[in-house]
């Protein structure tokens, strides 16, 4: 099978065009990360070069958003320029039925959440394996924490009835080392009933910058399936 | 008049004094900043050096402690090698009759949070001039915010009915940068009725890493007064 009719790859792509789609002219545009968000920046690229969209500008959550940006012919901005953003597109690690998330696999969550929080309109693209009853059914939250509290933070989160884990690179000696600068602990809870109060909860102990629980944020899920061979994309 | 004999600085010693005569043998010590906190710091290495107490090892909240502890001869270690603090002494810019606090003058507040947070028993001094009846009556709420986030995290502190200023640097260009690598953001409050949702509502906002509100922590306060031209130093 070559990599042009893996169904996985093609599904993706799906996802990603069905949220470029999204993207109108004039608009300010929040960019994501991961892998299923990089198709929606190449189509958003593809459509603003083919003269389908003109007019806009992109705030990238990652340097591998803005990579893409770049290579894609986006042209980016900061948040200092800008007073709102229009639409954000970004993926997730879990979504829950009333669209809460998981997000931080790739470590970027942090400026995933200044911007995703930001936009007017949060569009989430995924396959449909992310999709769970509950968060944290699967995945460990990622919390970003300072380096000197990362002892601390730990203590802290497994009075909560978490399970910490730092987080380790790969390709590199020791603890990932986030865009900020800082570390990740990955917590895995057996159930998380209110993701509400414990995003807050997490954020306020000292020395945590940010969590990966996303809550009362998300406009549109586009959910990526493998039907009889064929990629299907479907909305909640 | 010389320094030795200036009422203020003699008061500030008085108070650094008393709070290092609290101070046992064989405690982990976490060492707050500002000039009053150096004075217990200079006292607690002296005790150290008289052999009245033994066995001390401080936790530093900022670089200005970690020198401070040095020139002392406390030795030092970190978060990562403890797992609970007896006795932290630090500084605030304004105290409550419910010994809540803003902190964060010294742009140091995020590691004094985590410092002080974990301590048994935490012990602030300051001078009279700093209790106020209601946290912000004076003093703006210092937030350390990553730099990308620094517009979108003022508008958002504004509709919370806060007037923030971004902290510039004095004998540095342009903005103050804390020992993180962050920026700070000065946040006045007309009045702040509810201290202990504000740190909550605050640490929530996304890019915001800790703030300068301290509820709930305080065990005591030793205040410096001068009376009669003379210092004296009584606790709440």
């Amino acid at each position: 099978m070559t990599a042009a009719t893996d169904p996985v790859k093609l599904m993706k792509q799906q996802v990603g065009k069905a949220a470029a789609d999204l993207v109108k002219s004039s608009s300010i545009v929040g960019l994501g990360t991961g892998s299923t968000t990089a198709y929606a920046i190449q189509y958003i690229g593809e459509r603003l070069k083919s003269g389908e969209i003109k007019d806009i500008v992109g705030v990238p959550t990652s340097f591998q958003a803005e990579v893409l940006a770049k290579e894609y012919g986006i042209p980016l901005t900061t948040l200092d320029a800008i007073d709102h953003i229009d639409i954000a597109i970004d993926g997730a690690d879990e979504v829950d039925p009333q669209k809460n998330l998981i997000k931080g696999g790739g470590a970027a969550h942090t400026r995933e959440k200044v911007v995703d929080y930001l936009a007017d309109q949060f569009i989430v693209v995924v396959d449909a394996g992310k999709l769970v009853d509950r968060l944290g059914s699967v995945f460990a939250v990622p919390v970003e924490v300072i380096p000197m509290a990362i002892t601390p933070v730990m203590r802290t989160v497994a009075q909560l009835g978490g399970k910490p884990e730092l987080r380790m690179g790969v390709k590199k000696a020791g603890p990932v080392i986030t865009d900020q600068g800082n570390m990740v602990i990955d917590v895995k809870f057996d159930s998380i009933d209110d993701p509400v109060n414990l995003e807050k909860t997490l954020n306020n102990i000292p020395g945590v910058l940010e969590n990966g629980i996303f809550v009362n944020c998300t406009d549109l899920v586009l959910i990526g399936e493998v039907k009889d061979g064929l990629p299907v994309v479907r909305k909640i």
